[in-house]
């Protein structure tokens, strides 16, 4: 099993430590924010022994030595998981000098300046890359790839490392790619909406901007003051937006890549409708880096609702939870934009750990529903009647709507602040799969009956309305027995249901070996020549998204 | 230029007796369906030269002599076009014999039966198949691709056989799969609205299917009657509801495929969410049956609107309709689900040869603006707050709204008929572009200009709020010299502002030269890698989509 050696749950505790910017008012207490430190002084990395170039290499990994550290240290990759280094190339003196003739004064080597970038943001995997990239322009990376593909020599794309598979940290020392330079806005049409900016653009950034020229980004993360576009549209992000705007397959209008040998693929197009021959962005869209690395992106803004109110309600079942579901689609319609649920177990980790108290009385679920739309009055209206509905007919028994902003975000807070709660309840088993709706809590009910006492908390929440569950395991301390009886028991689960084991996170480098539990092997297989097809040597992000055994 | 050779105006005039089942509301009037007459009635296919089998095949072309006719013949498509039979292999008594055991009874070789799936719907192209398979079930598709790719045999699948482009008919004697037989709903959740069926099922159908279930298909068009779920996935049909509802790309959930080599792909999952690996079913959505047969879909359906509005109005230019159209974006916001343009010269001739009334007084511009809603006296109070505006600031100088059914298929007859209004004024040359949204009208104007006295009418119309114009030029009768007038000026036109050169129709087998217009060297590149990797022998709909020359 890949997870088979987690973090410790002293590491996963740092996690708080070590927050992206995350959208603050859903997220952050201010208890929450006195807790954050930086980062530079959490991490000491040390020398793997089989990080190549060693201490006489151009940057040895003992140069990371130099770095104070208020612990917990990461563990290197190589160290903690079962993976060998491929025999790409080692980057040599020779190597640095054409990458700085190519990105002059933006070829970062300080190991201090590295580590940032070689830690994932979960803290569970470190790579010892040695040189860090920043081109400008689609027209360098286009050159550094060139490079790095005739000199066999690994990249790691990276945007704002805030996936959560180690899919965006190096494994080894995989050259890092950073698209941070990479953050100008092409062009914003204030008639279709239809935003074309350079990938490294950061989500919050593109979010203002759009929104004062009165439209919204089609997606919405905890991480956008950190995210950027491109890495959203790498790992085909999903969030809050995803049930109103649907799928970034559907919003991305045209992409700008570079393919590993340095080809320029221009499928940068502004247009809603464009059948000419196949739609070769939607290989990108999701392949985390593996098949070409993002340079910019054109995608279509809707128009800013001009009204937003949120309801919390308290469900007697979870039958009720979807019947409510039902009524919702049906009588909110076009205005529905959340429909987020959480259980008991949630609401009680919630009051416990942040004493946050609930709004409603005591029930077996909770519901956040958000309404956006064009007409105060009239989503008031919907909502209202909607409301008057589920409370009527006992499918809800409690409920409050929050018609200010500020109630908003404190209602939504309960939702968003339960992964800080539970972090707080000690060690987490964390799992993110997509089951077909009627099934969604029954994985919840079957893994608590399983684990028994084993367990402080078997919680599920989630984004109901895409199917999408957060499942989450809390105990004193990381047990490898303990994941055994939870893995693959969840896979198989989700695989049995037809689901799939990684809804929005992607698989990275700690999910790759999952991918067969929601794929069959004809599919994989397809996979592997794609890549094949893309990336014949295999420099782009390497030991990601395909399993270990081909 | 593969459109050198285009249909002659006689036989451009009797595509409207081979009208499939259209949406009668929008499409027909009496008067329409009275000219109506039965296709085999229309055909008098003759053998080709280059026909493969010849008279001593099992199935010689000359069989289909026995057919009578009413005029006009439809050319072969070896003899109007420049192309060259590859060499597959030729249906033998031994195949036919195969293909009965693996689809019995099912086996069609009656030329009176093929030659309806023989001649696309424009009448423009026509080939020789000789077998047409009716199989049931993927397994059977399966089974007969494993068999046609051993031996060689080339293969064009159908649905519907509504496609615009030539893409739906053999070029040459290529086997005809017919999805047809394929039929069956597979499930309907009726908490989350996805659908799952196999590839044969009739849009309008499905239609019917869900609306019972209050929910709507996410595409109409307008040949609803006739047009397979499959199909609509395998060309990326845009149509009616694009623009509330988005492309294909985002709304189908899952696909299974059977690829050339007879491997079932099963990506059938029912799921919003799910980034395990990369999302292969994309490959094929729009792939035109190049890379692999869809039999079956899996799609989520919105939610029925309650309440419907219809807005017809007039502009006195096409900056006042630009500005309408953001205006509307602002106001209707989530109700908008449609936004149609028009020009004057349209009306014209839907006024001279359709005989209808325009609603509102003379413009420059016409438009037509839906609303769907969850509220019918919300929808009506957003619709006339933006009716007050529009007209108050001069944007609007005329308008008409319907309330009620029928009026609103009066409304949007107007539109909808232009089509048939144009077939009456003369020879058609057709184009269907994607532009950016300011440019759209440029290029009537320009073609007008550049055309002058030449031709009767130059037209604009289409979805405006998706960028995609029809622009149609009417003349006496077709004109070689006029074509090369228009082409490649109106692709080269169209390319100068990165447009595309087929917005909704696909390439097919008469656009695929065009592809280079729209898409740039190492995209073309990388297309032709994907079908290498996926149909090696290139069995699967041979000469369609990619250029002629690798």
């Amino acid at each position: 099993m890949v997870s088979s050696k987690p973090v410790s749950a002293k590491a996963e505790a740092m996690v708080l430590c070590r927050v992206p910017r995350w959208s603050v008012g859903l997220w952050a207490s201010p208890g929450w924010w006195r807790t954050t430190c930086t980062l530079r002084a959490l991490v000491r990395p040390k020398r793997g022994p089989g990080c190549p170039g060693g201490a006489s290499g151009p940057l040895a990994c003992s140069m990371f030595s130099k770095v104070s550290s208020c612990t917990p240290e990461v563990m290197l990759t190589q160290e903690r998981y079962p993976v060998q280094r491929l025999p790409f190339s080692v980057v040599s003196e020779e190597d640095l000098a054409a990458f700085e003739r190519i990105v002059p004064g933006r070829v970062v080597t300080d190991p201090e300046e590295l580590e940032v970038s070689n830690v994932d943001w979960l803290r569970t995997a470190r790579g010892c890359s040695k040189v860090l990239l920043r081109p400008r322009t689609s027209e360098e990376v286009s050159r550094i790839l060139r490079y790095c593909h005739e000199r066999n020599l690994a990249v790691n794309p990276q945007g704002g490392n805030t996936g959560l598979v180690g899919g965006s940290v190096p494994v080894f020392d995989e050259i890092i790619l950073s698209t941070a330079l990479m953050n100008q806005v092409t062009s914003f049409n204030t008639v279709s909406g239809i935003l074309t900016c350079q990938a490294g653009c950061v989500l919050e950034g593109l979010s203002r901007y759009v929104q004062e020229r009165d439209f919204v980004m089609p997606l919405d993360l905890g991480a956008k003051g950190s995210c950027h576009i491109g890495g959203n549209v790498a790992t085909n992000a999903g969030g809050l937006r995803f049930l109103r705007y649907g799928s970034l397959h559907g919003t991305v209008l045209g992409l700008e890549v570079v393919l590993a040998d340095g080809t320029v693929l221009d499928c940068l197009t502004s247009l809603r409708k464009d059948n000419t021959g196949y739609d070769l962005k939607q290989l990108f869209i999701g392949s985390e880096g593996t098949l070409g690395v993002i340079t910019a992106v054109s995608i279509l803004c809707p128009p800013r609702p001009k009204a937003v109110n949120v309801a919390f309600l308290g469900c007697p079942g979870f039958a009720e939870v979807l019947q409510t579901f039902s009524t919702c689609r049906g009588m909110l319609g076009e205005i529905l934009s959340a429909f987020e649920f959480m259980d008991a177990e949630c609401m009680q980790l919630v009051q416990q750990h942040l004493h946050l108290a609930s709004p409603v009385q005591e029930s077996a679920f909770y519901l956040l529903v958000e309404t956006s739309g064009s007409s105060t009055g009239h989503d008031a209206e919907k909502l209202g009647c909607f409301l008057e509905q589920v409370l009527g007919s006992g499918l809800v028994t409690d409920g409050t709507v929050a018609t200010d902003e500020s109630k908003a975000q404190a209602l939504w807070a309960l939702r968003e602040r339960i992964t800080e709660a539970l972090s707080r309840d000690g060690y987490v088993y964390k799992y993110d799969v997509s089951l077909p709706v009627e099934r969604l809590y029954d994985l919840v009910t079957d893994l608590r009956a399983r684990l028994g006492s084993q367990a402080r908390h078997v919680v599920g929440y989630g984004h109901l309305g895409d199917g999408n569950l957060h499942l989450n395991v809390t105990v004193d301390a990381f047990s490898a027995a303990l994941l055994d009886t939870m893995e693959p028991y969840v896979y198989a689960w989700t695989a049995g249901q037809r689901g799939s084991v990684s809804a929005e996170h992607g698989l990275g480098f700690r999910k790759r070996d999952a991918l067969r539990y929601s794929k069959p092997p004809p599919a994989v297989q397809l996979m592997q020549q794609l890549k094949a097809l893309l990336d014949p040597k295999g420099i782009l992000n390497p030991y990601k998204l395909l399993p270990t055994q081909a």
